[in-house]
């Protein structure tokens, strides 16, 4: 099955937009839950349970858990793991490197954490692009970015022609050699639509909404906003909804009342 | 001390500008060393032994050890302890994203790893770059790389000024606030001295010598060539000078020929 049919269908068996970003934090577990490897994962888990029929996708971020180290990565294994297989999960490792090193990259998002996507910078160029197209593993590269600093290189060149566009116009041709996706952040969905009117269908991921400041009405309007080519990850808003013994039961209010503001303003649904 | 004091140390005690890097592949492994985890440290300890006297740095490539999962985490901090202190690692792992993820990265790689130095992706601007830099440890920002769709997007904008050379300004700019660095592919020594002539003596991380087709020659005339300011990698030439029980003997030729080739042409020296 292609990644865009899994998605697609995730989104609509859940009826929801939304993806749950992974981005687990020993620092801020409950206090229950506090000090071990074990009840690190367990938290994890206690997220997915509560959740899996409400998202339309994971999106694990590798960083969390590399800085953990080696016990780190089989954390992250076992989350993804714990992940339904009806459900894609997004690996965010913003990877973006050549030939033979991107190789290992795909390697170790694919084979070893078992993703079904990854994101992936592109100031490199295709060739860090290409390894990642398999059969069924979609590459959503970073186009323009949710954070303040995302000037200082994505608006370059000129106004008609900003670098982040140039990226989408690069997305919207190697899509004929698989399957690709675009970071597009909740905080500039003024420039959303125009990336849209160049990449058609292609789903975006969209980081920014709620800790960051994106505005759920101008997303919606301007994303697209239907299964399979809009996915709207939050993150601290959910896993950190409760920080008591109820965490799991908080994510999942926390989420149904965030995929239902969402719905409210879909226009297919 | 700061990062670049301790490379222009071990630059001039070792008489050279090659960095090994150390970019381990478990199928190229000597066939007396295949097949075991243990022999893949092994491997890397008799490269670090036969060739730690003629280096100005190692370059672990962090994709190398990802793809081998947990224990490759683990394979990678054995191999960064087996080099002398005197020495600066350098990490290969071209992350690039913001805030409290960016923190997590540096983490992995300052406090798990042990890295000196990293290579950062700047397409998401400062924000990816500023938690990378902390008191002796050093940016090496992707500037001007050596594969071929480096022109994607690096050359976009106009000539006069294209984005890595608006990735150049702000490396210069960004030095004020901590140690840069910039990532210049031997293949494009052309630009070089347009980026040396922005950034000073900012050190230059050059890949692409040997495998990748860059000229000693047109390197050495354009980057500079000084301790502390130049860092020119080779690592298929060196690690697999020999697939034999004398691939350490071997390494340690083939680096010493590489380091004579670079001095000859060097005006420092």
């Amino acid at each position: 099955m292609s990644f865009m049919d899994k998605l697609t269908r995730a989104s609509k068996q859940s009826k929801s937009l939304v993806c749950v970003g992974l981005d687990t934090d020993q620092e801020k577990l409950p206090a229950h839950l506090a000090g071990s490897d074990d009840s690190f994962v367990a938290f994890n888990k206690g997220i997915i349970q509560a959740t899996s029929d409400l998202v339309c996708a994971y999106k694990p971020n590798s960083a969390f858990y590399e800085a953990l180290g080696s016990k780190g990565i089989d954390m992250l294994i076992e989350t993804c793991d714990a992940v339904p297989d009806t459900v894609p999960v997004i690996l965010d490792v913003k990877r973006g490197d050549i030939g033979n090193t991107a190789v290992k990259y795909a390697d170790y998002s694919y084979d070893i954490v078992g993703a079904d996507a990854v994101t992936v910078n592109p100031y490199m160029g295709f060739d860090a692009v290409k390894p990642f197209l398999r059969d069924g593993k979609c590459v959503f590269l970073l186009c323009l970015t949710s954070n303040p600093s995302s000037t200082d290189f994505q608006f370059t060149g000129d106004d008609d022609n900003p670098l982040f566009m140039t990226v989408a116009k690069k997305a919207a041709e190697w899509s004929k050699e698989g399957e690709i996706g675009l970071v597009v952040g909740a905080t500039q969905p003024e420039h959303m639509s125009r990336i849209r009117d160049i990449v058609g269908d292609l789903p975006f991921l969209i980081p920014g909404i709620g800790a960051q400041g994106g505005d759920i009405d101008a997303v919606i309007q301007h994303c697209g906003g239907k299964a399979g080519n809009s996915v709207i990850n939050s993150s601290r808003g959910i896993l950190y909804a409760s920080s008591g013994e109820d965490y799991a039961d908080a994510a999942r209010e926390s989420l149904l009342t965030l995929r239902d503001a969402i719905n409210a303003r879909r226009q297919d649904s």
